[in-house]
């Protein structure tokens, strides 16, 4: 053991940041918040209840087809708020540079922040800005918390998917994971994708007006795949997909077959899943397609009672195989 | 413009930090708790008051005499709270790990923030960890978001200052960069210095049980006399330093002078300073000086009705000098 190290499959949101969580930050903050592994905190002040989340954000490039590394350290943040059903309010914004990097560079980053902030309608109220010296670093590092109040009687967890729910996700797949890569390599067969990065606060509210939602989470690091993973873990259920029910765009299709990669495990930062009642989801499905950002909502899966934590997909042709959380890292830096 | 490039300098908490802060952030996050440039911002939900803020920890090297970048995040943090007179709560821990890094020094590293938050009384409530592949980053950075009840009637802030406060530092200056610095240097006539890296949260208690306080800040980067500029600044008053009351430990002070440093320029991570009314100054020293970590307490000057932001310093031989914020970078990746 004094001889392992960190690998870069230790940061993929799959199984290898799973056991680091379990085995060396759960040990030591051993907090009845942080142990639900939760995407937001849940903090309790007399009557307020609010979501409290940090990300730290290295994306590279810092700049990809459809935004950058400034939209998404507030769109990631304010939508790990929205998955416990709280109004994002306030962000913290954090900045580690690199010595050398361009200040027009870190103008268009805070710009980027500033127009997403707008959107999400929530206020950057304290930051902090370090920087080191050349090579430190990989130009830039921008880490977000934010904070946000939890409605009264809104209790959303992944701990509260039931046998009989629906599995509903707000869009495609994919296409944050494959944007990114594909301006990291310069890929021509996949110019015209888009990350569906943006800010979900509004999309959540709206469906929590249409219905009752037991989970919501972003399926961001290690794609649907790991997050279904993480819900049926957390609730002790097992959740079913249909294949042909899962939105994604030929474009990342494509792109995903000459990658070799599978949509399921790619990143998304734009998204929503939901588990619902099953009398909720056409109600909440039909509120969600008329929203922006919902245009593609479906209902993609339900919850069964199978072998806690397992996941299944009915493919398309008919078969069922089993879907595991990401193994190793798929894509570096995506987020 | 389109040619400038950050740089060290920017994140050193001195004149460039701030020339950062006014061209680049503020014009993009105004907002009214940013505004205030306080080291937390105060928000307000109905009857409940939180400090929020954050910092990102790049220490180099990670482990230090007196400390580690662990003990750093959380007790800077706790600080920043403190500074708002807020009851630290809860802290969010993100991790920017360099690939290869190895896992024994992560463990250390956490189980020092375990140790930390565990004397400061918080909990580490949410998390995030990102890799990046070797030479993307410099082994590790940290940053820690914080959250902390700010109780009725308390009002402290670097806009709080009043001509006639008495000045109070909790005590010595310098210790935490030059134990920085010299474990870096590998400086043999430093051995001895250790950091002063504390949580100060349960001091600042007792100093506002003791009496009145208008405002707290904790020198860190760019050291006593950047944060004495701050103040004067924010509250549109002069301040006064008596040099001969300063308090600083012969090996830091012998340390500055082999290495041309000002020990009023140099970070401290375990001190507040505080202007408080000269009736209760007397009775906040006692209280501080039978306090852990408040044991070398002392008045240092007084806020006088002279020149808006600016900081004067009656020397030791009979003299004054203007005493001006940091220019340049003196110790960089000191915190």
């Amino acid at each position: 053991m004094s001889e392992e190290r960190v690998l870069l499959a230790h940061g993929s949101g799959g199984r290898l940041s799973h056991e680091l969580i379990r085995r060396v930050f759960l040990p030591r903050f051993a907090g009845e918040a942080l142990a639900r592994l939760d995407d937001s905190a849940l903090l309790t002040f007399g009557e307020v209840r609010l979501a409290f989340t940090t990300d730290s954000y290295v994306v590279k490039p810092l700049f990809f087809p459809g935004g950058s590394i400034g939209r998404l350290a507030v769109c990631g943040t304010v939508n790990d708020l929205a998955t416990a059903g709280a109004r994002p309010l306030y962000l913290s914004a954090a900045f580690v540079i690199e010595e050398g990097f361009p200040f027009a560079e870190l103008e268009r980053v805070v710009a980027a922040m500033q127009e997403a902030a707008a959107e999400a309608g929530v206020a950057v109220a304290t930051g902090d800005t370090k920087v080191v010296e050349r090579g430190g670093a990989d130009g830039l590092f921008v880490n977000t918390a934010g904070v946000g109040i939890v409605p009264p009687g809104v209790d959303i967890s992944g701990h509260n998917a039931r046998v009989g729910d629906k599995v509903i996700l707000t869009g495609t797949l994919g296409d944050h994971g494959i944007a990114v890569v594909s301006a990291r390599e310069g890929l021509s067969f996949a110019t015209d994708i888009v990350s569906d990065v943006a800010p979900l606060n509004r999309l959540v509210a709206a469906m929590l007006a249409a219905g009752e939602v037991h989970v919501l989470r972003d399926p961001t690091r290690g794609g649907l795949a790991t997050t279904l993973n993480e819900i049926a873990r957390q609730s002790g259920v097992a959740i079913t997909l249909d294949e042909r029910s899962l939105p994604v765009r030929p474009g990342v299709r494509a792109a995903c077959e000459m990658l070799g990669f599978d949509p399921l495990y790619v990143a998304n930062e734009g998204k929503m899943v939901a588990c619902v009642p099953a009398v909720a989801a056409d109600t909440v499905v039909a509120r969600l397609r008329g929203e922006r950002y919902g245009e593609n909502a479906a209902v993609i899966g339900e919850v069964i009672d199978g072998r806690p934590g397992r996941v299944y997909m009915q493919t398309a042709i008919g078969g069922t195989r089993i879907v595991d959380m990401l193994a190793g890292e798929l894509l570096p830096r995506i987020c």
